[in-house]
């Protein structure tokens, strides 16, 4: 396969430095890719693919990470957009779409008795940790170590401008260590409010992990004896595993829902749901921004949750990403590389069951994207609805070449 | 005139209670106006009007409580958003466009040699504070009672859900008490990292207040002395005082602006500009959301700040605003009232000098908005460039018939 050059986003690059801190920021800063090695900018998206401004087409495994779910530019969603565009978004009230929104998500999500809309997946973890301090008098959440639930002081992965204020009342615990969340439990009587989990482990530089069987079993009951408000960040995973919550597709209800990211098939919007014996504390935290009433976000939410339920998208991206886990798992081994790989099938990872270092990761996942197909090395991917077979094979293929190119230089 | 129902936004608002908290929330809740006497949602926009779902329309002076400033539906702005929604929104990257719109905002407002963007104005006057906290190695920030910086824990207008950790590094002083500032740094000496104001005191549920003669330029001097940023947050006055920013409006220079509000007329985005030696403290602090690369937003801030520079859209509204200013004082006095007009003419305000308790205001007000022009009682107002000197003698000729009734009402 040829592979794909990246000049002008290097341009483009090198005229952000001069005017954006780091040039890039955030997530979608190209430190956490391989520098040099990946495009820096998006042009333009259609279904499954998108190109950067050197007009290099990718399919995209990481679907803007999560929020585009139907693909980009999906007619449906589009036309809700148009419709209410033609009346503007926002205003000094809501639009009558915030209300259809509502209905249709405490229609769809089983534990939601409420929901409540923002614009960052850090809005609602922030506020759905509020709810539960309102609701139990407690200070303290527990936490898990390398989860991510936003870049609040009080959750952020990094160390900027931080005080030692902002994490007091955070306590850490660990993924699939029920001991240590009774021990915390136990440590602080009466004074946990909640304990916020995303539905299973999915930290950046490091493999997905499932919940471990018993796991939320006993986080639930823990929760349950206690009185702790049990929220589940959903922003990632939600409506790729269950659309009635990402708890339901682990066997258990949570008392408080976050969603964001494929909410909206990449427009901007966040919601917190929950169950109805916290819907007084969630008045009493307020809770605002500017555009949160906006109906243009809202109507491309309710086009994305109707078109996932008609079409029954899940099971097409659980058949593909189950597709594309295998693949790489047989064009690893064929090149006598056992990969690691996990998550569920819409939300994948893999990695060199031989290294931990991200070394031959970096190289492999580089080779793919130059490919057409973009792998990210550090973070889990992503499937949407409109990711096809044919996308999966032409990805192994590429697969196969970046195999052979690791193996070369590496002397493996 | 005629007077307006509100049949159909009841009907909406007792579907929206089963469904969200408290029915509608925040800065929009129906509780902040008058209960029953206002529309509790909009329907759609157009120019300088909007229209609620019982058809009644109201010359906006409210424009979405500041993201409206060039009119609903403006065709420049609309015509930037069909054209980037061609090319979908958020991707793995960011689009050209945010290059384009930092180089603008640099070229643009004075102080700025770096912005970096977001979705809420929360979310930069947050990380404002981070930024001078990083720089200056320090963890507290001076603010004033009364300012509203937004909704996050440190500085929400709200109660619920708080701990005594959120604000353990905020110290509070007064508007224009230049002394208590000099006092608390005095109190506090190398531990104060920025102080945090806005252009000029713009609270809810009081009247606006311009800064003294010598207040910022003592606030400058202490804060070089000091070592101290200082922050100006105009996400409420931005773009409508003076496209520089609203500290060159007062004769000074800030070391970081925060706008949001007007930057993208009506399109969620919001942004946070710097001075050069704050830019590698700006990169420090992990700053990002899964929406913030998005292009169609960025599109439309473009669109918008050249269409305020291209039709000197600021010296336009300040004419309407000082028309509205003016004509409102002039009415009250016909009536016997005198009327306290406060706040620069493009984010007017007015009250009733005779009370503090607002029982006239929340009639006057209503009394204007069920003619057609909708007045907030207990927050200011906006301006935008769609408005016109019709508008204006529409909504005097309602303040007319509204003086009357108060008077009538309070036997005054």
């Amino acid at each position: 396969m040829e592979t794909y050059k990246f000049d002008k986003s290097m341009e483009l690059f090198n005229r952000a430095r001069a005017v954006i801190p780091g040039g890039i920021y955030g997530h979608l800063s190209p430190a956490v890719l391989v520098p040099g090695k990946y495009p820096y900018y998006a042009q333009r998206g259609e279904g499954g693919y998108y190109w950067d401004p050197d007009g290099n087409r990718y399919i995209d495994w990481m679907c803007g990470y999560g929020p585009m779910i139907l693909g980009y530019n999906h007619p449906k969603v589009e036309a809700a957009v148009d419709e209410q565009r033609k009346n503007a978004d926002c205003f000094n009230h809501p639009t009558p779409v915030m209300v259809e929104l509502a209905e249709l998500l405490v229609d769809t999500v089983k534990i939601a008795d409420w929901a409540i809309f923002a614009k960052n997946g850090s809005d609602t973890t922030t506020y759905a940790v509020q709810v539960a301090r309102q609701s139990t008098g407690r200070d303290k959440v527990i936490a898990c170590k390398g989860a991510y639930h936003g870049a609040h002081a009080w959750c952020t992965p990094g160390h900027g401008g931080l005080t030692d204020a902002d994490r007091v009342n955070v306590l850490m615990s660990e993924w699939n260590n029920l001991e240590l969340f009774r021990k915390l439990v136990d440590e602080h009587p009466n004074q946990v409010a909640a304990i916020i989990l995303t539905p299973y482990h999915h930290p950046a530089f490091a493999d997905s992990v499932l919940p471990a069987p018993g796991f939320y079993e006993g986080i639930r009951s823990l929760c349950d004896r206690n009185g702790i408000v049990l929220i589940i960040d959903d922003v990632r995973a939600g409506f790729r595993l269950d659309l009635r919550g990402s708890d339901q597709y682990f066997g258990f209800d949570a008392d408080i829902l976050c969603f964001s990211k494929a909410l909206g098939n990449t427009y901007p919007i966040s919601a917190c749901v929950g169950r109805d014996d916290l819907r007084l504390s969630a008045s009493d935290v307020f809770f605002t921004g500017s555009f949160w009433g906006g109906g243009i976000s809202m109507a491309a939410a309710i086009a994305t949750i109707k078109e996932l339920k008609e079409t029954n998208a899940v099971a097409h991206m659980m058949h593909i990403g189950k597709l594309l886990q295998d693949g790489i798992r047989e064009t690893g081994a064929k090149h006598g590389y056992e990969m690691s790989v996990t998550g569920p099938p819409t939300i994948p990872y893999a990695s060199f069951a031989c290294e931990r270092d991200f070394m031959r990761q970096q190289v492999f996942c580089a080779e793919v994207t130059a490919r057409g197909a973009f792998f990210h090395p550090h973070h889990n991917w992503f499937i949407s609805a409109a990711h096809t077979e044919a996308d999966v094979e032409h990805t192994l293929a590429a697969c196969d070449e970046a195999f052979a190119i690791v193996k070369e230089k590496f002397n493996d």
